[in-house]
């Protein structure tokens, strides 16, 4: 029952986590970001978004955003409404915030108050840096926090047609996290606030919003193995070069794939096949398109080279 | 300070509030509906959709609805997510309601619980009775509550291109609201709650969102002189009568009127003349189409004859 | 429908609303106040306190306080915890607000943040001057917030053995409200906040939860006229007197009346007499004490001395 | 990608939580229960309550209560408020149901509509057989829903003073959890709910709240893990035996040690001594009595025989 014998210190406040939070600052170009640690992907979102925003603020998304589309309306639970755009291609741009700050203009409407952007996208394309530093430029404009949602940021950021270094990740977002749970790890996700006002009392947030883990230092000690020698991006590398595996076995087929920097695909293929293929193979349909289907691939960081080459057998041998 | 001397009973629970209630569950056609005074429109909507549904499940709204764009994310902050379709002229259709329970079908996404529509719409069009029985139809298909916001049910009721009976209202939706404030009133919007489970512990809910007066029969008054002899209908019938006043004299003034069966009408007019309208009357710009500016003019109870004649006189001088 | 004709400018920003906030403003010492009109005490207490805290704060309050008894969770539907203190007479001390910072001191435990109290109390008590500036020392201390609920402020200011001038109100509180409904107001209380942080969007926060009426031009032309000649503390006084007539009428029959410094009076009766004149007269039962019980008698803006003598024979009659 | 290789189905639709979920409805008697994996007692009591109570409804618990004091105001960020209740011994008798439903009248006060209560209790007391069939009788009196927070209920169902059998918590409670964090596990609860009107959507609400973990079936593998061959129930009886253990060391050494059921002890010590026990063993100071501190050790699943011989070696030398 002494101290220092066999127990790590509770709540997040362990060697571990506070050794993951100086490597994640560091990767990510943020000297002084505060880390916190929490198990999910919407629960993060959730508990930093309602606690950045008042009720009567937004958050600007692209339609097809995590927060507006997969999330079961835990920010609207949080008491935050958002404000959707179309976009391009799953990401926003300056005149898509334009066209949402010219619409919002008195107190009968929400006010918007931060752009939601997530990288790679829901649709697996990439911010380049021009856009990044743009889109920090246009939310300086109209007082917006900016704000990354990470969950695929290890794909975005191993991808060959990324141009954004990671400490510039840090540079231009007022908060972002840094995606564990889809890039191989048990559980967890590490939210990195750099704007101070906005890390004022997060742990009570954290523990209001039942989101504290009494053994938080489980999460510490996987991002910390994550960081300390370059495994995250190992991981995520890994799991763009198969869906390139993937993508170029399916085009060698004469297959109609979509180009994608990152880790999803996503194939037109002839309804009966497109079934069969979602009922033996892990997929989804992800659009109707009448004659045909659309489906989308997600390779991820168990996907082996085997796994691509019984998908392409069993599409070579369909033809 | 004896009983029965100078004091109303406070709380909604006098004389005239019972009596307000009994003449519009007469009128609207629910013989069962408890009905409830609120203070304004975006209370009554953020209190019984907040109270109606549980977080994770959303109200369905066309783009345009009032709860989307005009009640400053009050029914986020209730908790709610807005779901929203396109629709056609401001309404929403059975095809509309089935596309957003297509999308919705697992508890990944918000679950669609309710249809929100407005009659007379935001944009001033009305229902028609095939129209609403056909809603309710796929309302109950899919399980949903069907809600109308009536901040403007007068209007639509007495507009002479109106098809539906004021008893209809109260046989298809599980609750609407009769509009006090547009129509003339101090203040207040009588809520009828059909759905006997939707109405369960209502007062204390109103209690719980602050929504309650104490010297609530002022509300009861006013809706109690409103209905006991039709004096509702008429200021809405002259409202309307003076918009289709205005609307005819525009037009013989070659002037592009949008076609509108109530109070709100839309015109496309050359900027710089739009510009000195907007400033001198009460009106508002609608959207700009490049060349020229729509502007909408919504007629109301204090607007008179000679004030559309000032108008009208304003613009054959601009001519 | 050319401006300034018959309508007046909607949503609070019109002149009497104005004017209003100017006179509150110089009354109650706060040259920079800005005051904004609520039609309930309830909704004031839940919109202020939930905009000035986050979900994770909490205030501070007396067990009997408005907020923790009667307001059916209204605070906790806003988010916030009541953290109670027993107090004493209805009034909060700073060895109160010593007690509860004592105990909570880290982030397991909610935040105090505010301190709510309400002149006159509950129970009718009033503070002194002495009081107040000692409240306010002990929140600059522990950093709280000072919110006077003033329900019943005109009884408090107008009372005999009140020190408090109403400029002193101004100066010891970041907010507080002044009641309009309980002092022969229509509706409306008028929520004076002085610390300009928590004024920030305010009006946005108040359509948010749905406490915007449209014609709030009402509760500014009631203030006004309230304010401008000094009628809104000639009301109180005249409740406060007749409460005192009462008393010393209850006196002269040895009837054992508390004493009180407002319109509140709690009086110890045989059993079966006070069960005939909760039955005749409008007043409740306060506390069983076995062989007696308390009556609570509240005068207001309505009650004539005819009645308190009509009341006193009734008792005399009695004995 | 083929389905059944190497991935698990994710959000606690997998075997090992379906089998989970089998052996613990098997213990806690309540064969059609529904079980759900959340990663700790604070976000699981939020999530039930906030599901299960509406916002004008609140929870009574005594003063000590977890959700009253520890949880940072996780119930109140839900939107409902503690009914808090002095109790005796940590627990809430019959008696102190009824008081809260006499002050709890009308439309104006919150509506009571849970009992929550902890086994063992925060200060380590358990209930019998007879109260908790008392309790449940209360609770069916003014329909009212019995939840137990369970985080420590290994202890309390290995107490030797202990008379409930496993069986009897599924009968008597609506819903109640059982603690996987304080009882050896990485991390998780599990909830499970009796009363079917209570399950409707549950995983939607979990989503909604941020709770579901995409990887649950680690949750699943744990509680499978200890239940299937009663390891749960060893690892308690051991924490208890620890501090059962310490407390006749500590009472050989005539030191005054309050007598305790479970694994939560309570002890009065000389103030300079236990400000040195505080600063070298894993305690805390739990109440100042003047003269004295009492302490609180607690008993983990980490507790040696040898850790325990090391403190009162200490305690020995210090006399």
């Amino acid at each position: 029952m002494r101290y220092s014998s066999k127990q790590i210190e509770p709540y997040g406040l362990d060697g571990h986590s506070l050794n993951a939070e100086r490597l994640i600052d560091d990767v990510f170009g943020c000297p002084n970001g505060k880390v916190f640690f929490l198990a999910g992907g919407t629960q993060t979102n959730m508990v930093f978004i309602s606690s950045a925003l008042k009720n009567h603020e937004g958050v600007i998304s692209t339609v097809s955003g995590h927060i507006n589309v997969h999330e079961t309306s835990a920010i609207e639970g949080g008491g935050n409404k958002v404000l959707t755009v179309n976009g391009k291609n799953g990401k926003i741009y300056p005149e898509d915030i334009d066209m949402v700050m010219a619409k919002h203009i008195d107190m009968h409407m929400t006010k918007p108050k931060m752009v939601y952007i997530s990288n790679s996208t829901e649709i697996g394309t990439i911010y380049t840096k021009e856009e990044l530093l743009a889109l920090r430029k246009k939310c300086d404009e109209h007082k917006l926090y900016l704000y990354m949602d990470g969950a695929r940021l290890g794909a975005a950021i191993t991808s060959k047609e990324n141009d954004v270094l990671p400490c510039l990740i840090g540079q231009v977002c007022d908060a972002f996290y840094v995606g564990g749970t889809k890039n191989g790890l048990l559980l967890g996700e590490a939210l990195v606030i750099n704007n101070k006002a906005l890390a004022r009392d997060f742990r009570y947030v954290i523990k209001n919003k039942g989101a504290m883990l009494a053994k938080d230092y489980l999460l510490g000690i996987e991002f910390e193995e994550a960081f300390k020698d370059g495994l995250y991006f190992e991981i995520a590398k890994k799991t763009n070069d198969m869906a390139q595996y993937l993508k170029e076995g399916m085009r060698a087929l004469k297959i109609d794939v979509e180009d994608s920097p990152t880790n999803q695909l996503f194939v037109a293929l002839e309804k009966e096949l497109a079934l069969r293929i979602v009922k033996e193979f892990q997929t989804e349909i992800w659009e109707d398109k009448g004659d045909k289907l659309v489906i989308r691939f997600v390779t991820s960081f168990l996907t082996e080279k085997e796994d691509v080459d019984d998908l392409l057998a069993f599409l070579k041998k369909a033809q």
